[in-house]
């Protein structure tokens, strides 16, 4: 049972990291984005208007921290310093940024952005601007790049999300009843699932939430199925509504998806057409995925199939995307995939364009009418060989439908 | 019981962007922010990938969006014509948003970026960069500076957050005893008061949150109170914790914020001392607002404070930040607020510098030991001729022991 990253996984990353430190002939790799600071060093933060700036050259991993952020990040073993400013704008965080990289002797830098995000109205100078003495900034995306292809590490994290949020579905599908309000049958939902999560998991559990548990599930319900984006309107569970579920499990900051079509009671003929309409799509994306297919190819297949069947224009978006430590990320399993790779304005070329094995997919197309809407996802990994299903709650009819007692 | 704003809100706040486009003398304002895009027109979306693109001329308000969002704008009566692309990237989002610029005969454009934000992996041409015809573009920050003065209908709508933020800052209090898990007390509290919530406002209450409910409360206990941002630990609850809570309720997109130190059984006399140096804090520096002071003015006193109780090493932060839409936005009650409102990278001058009627902060001066943190934080608007309190949850400390029973 995984939970955690090994040590090795950050040995990695940093050796990775630097082999490109030395490919772009700078004297440090810099990051803003709080996701890459944790990807290289495990330190995990909120991201708000303070900035937090990590450095990282041949021999040392030092870092720019608001005072608040200081016991939390002076404990983490892979930071060699840890320099701070009280708060912002009273402190100074660009201008202890630049001297914590004039005593690294840095002149030359390949950093995430020019500056820190304007997160929560932040406004300030690049890193050149403040720098005292000259600091040569070019802009990576390495790290954004790198998180594509998971690891064994990686995928186990995942896969053990996918657990908790299985069970986390299996309550909403269980306190799923016709009158229930859907918001009370999601709260109570994540908050069982992640009271057993912490319960098995004891000592194991890595905290990464505030004010919450680690698992949630969810659904909209009825006529805001409809929309793919809908929210969870104050309406209470009926007979013949449709849900379209979401389940998920935060795992040392790893996420898996998992979604269901469900039906409160026996679906009509024409649901039932959608469903299984739906579900075979579903089947096709899965069936096309593998190492060194087109990404875009997994688009088009599912596309031809809805054209087939005549329903074409109920699709409103792509297959899916890439899931690990965001929720949603690059690349996109959409028909513009390849051509998107090779346009000037991406930091991607022509070997972007097929899976690869640690790539950890989200399989969701979708049909919308003007009733209700038609998706499942699953997340499945990419292996050496073929794919490997992460989440596993049963994806047939049957299963899902919940009776009406 | 206001629970969503009145048309003339909107009214307004065209009116005042189409002054400035008049004095920008541009053609058009152009947003790709969701929160300022909800602020302008109502149409509220999950910002992800796929770009969401508004124009407000003179005469006309049209929009670009991906095509999962089409029926959910498409009934807001603000909105003069919904532009779509299928998805990103096989669509193409900023040509799309061209097109509708030059349908609108736009030939120069003050916007809020120069093209979509990175967000969820984005990465696209600027605006300028594919537009066909010749396009000015400069940058603004209109939308993000209205927001600092909140009209009477929007503290409303604070200000019933802040109801039901009290409602399940309540049953958190009366939930918490020796042995509970923090996550599952959290859980239920929020639970229980988001369905009182959906009961009480019924038809009124506007649907923002997808698989949960609209209100939010837990805590961080114990020796994680000591770091800010700390996490929730898998820690049952013990006999003489330290728990700093947190409260919020989203009501139509805005949120209060109600914080309370509390002690699970009587404090010792180290906790009292520190609880009562806080609260007293807390009092300076909400004694100290009121239109026309001067922002940086308040974090001053707390810290004057601090210094004569020989703590203020154990303050780690600033004293609050303004909140509405987002729950963290400027300005920052920090002493360096001033200084900041005139340096040349920001979009700021000295006029920015001092409270006005409509600021709504939160204050939520701090202060954190090596075993436990003290912070209480309340909502508080700035009026015409002082302050109006929002949140009301007593802050004493006896108010603040939960009995073992």
């Amino acid at each position: 049972m995984a939970t955690t990253l090994p040590e090795s996984e950050f040995d990695d990353r940093l050796e990775r990291v630097r082999e490109r430190i030395v490919d772009a002939e700078v004297d440090a790799g810099v990051w803003f984005g709080a996701t890459s600071i944790e990807y290289l060093t495990g330190f995990d933060h909120i991201q708000t208007e303070r900035p937090v700036v990590l450095a990282v050259t041949g021999d040392r991993i030092e870092i720019t921290v608001p005072r608040l952020e200081v016991e939390r990040v002076e404990t983490n073993p892979r930071i060699d310093a840890v320099h701070h400013y009280r708060d912002f704008p009273g402190g100074e965080p660009i201008g202890v940024a630049t001297s914590m990289l004039e005593g690294l002797d840095v002149e030359s830098i390949a950093a995430d952005a020019e500056g820190a995000p304007g997160t929560m109205g932040y406004q300030g100078p690049t890193l050149a601007e403040a720098a005292d003495a000259e600091l040569e900034v070019e802009t990576q995306g390495w790290v954004s790049r790198m998180r594509w292809e998971k690891s064994d590490a990686e995928v186990d994290l995942i896969r053990e999300s996918a657990k908790w949020a299985n069970l986390g579905h299996r309550y909403l599908a269980e306190y799923t009843a016709v009158g229930e309000h859907p918001a009370t049958v999601s709260q109570r939902a994540s908050m069982d699932a992640s009271r057993a999560m912490l319960d098995t998991l004891g000592d194991r559990y890595v905290a990464r939430t505030r004010g919450s548990g680690p698992v949630h599930a969810g659904y909209i319900t009825g006529p805001q199925t409809a929309l793919p984006h809908g929210h969870t309107a104050n309406r209470r569970l009926a007979e013949g509504d449709v849900l379209v579920t979401g389940a998920s499990a935060n795992v040392d900051g790893y996420h898996s998806e998992l979604e269901r079509t469900m039906f409160l009671g026996e679906p009509t003929d024409e649901q039932g057409h959608y469903f299984e309409v739906m579900l075979e799509a579903q089947t096709i994306a899965i069936d096309a995925l593998g190492p060194g297919v087109s990404i875009a190819h997994v688009d088009d297949v599912v596309d031809s199939y809805f054209e087939e069947q005549g329903v074409a224009d109920l699709a409103q978006h792509h297959v899916g995307h890439n899931i690990g430590m965001g929720g949603h990320e690059p690349p996109y399993i959409d028909r513009g995939w390849d051509d998107y790779c090779e346009r000037e304005y991406t930091t991607y070329d022509a070997d972007d364009a097929v899976m690869r094995p640690g790539h950890v997919w989200t399989i969701e197309p979708g049909i919308y009418t003007d009733e209700a809407g038609y998706r499942h996802s699953d997340t499945i990994a990419i292996t050496e060989d073929g794919i490997e299903w992460l989440t596993y709650f049963p994806r047939d009819l049957e299963s899902n439908v919940i009776d009406l007692e």
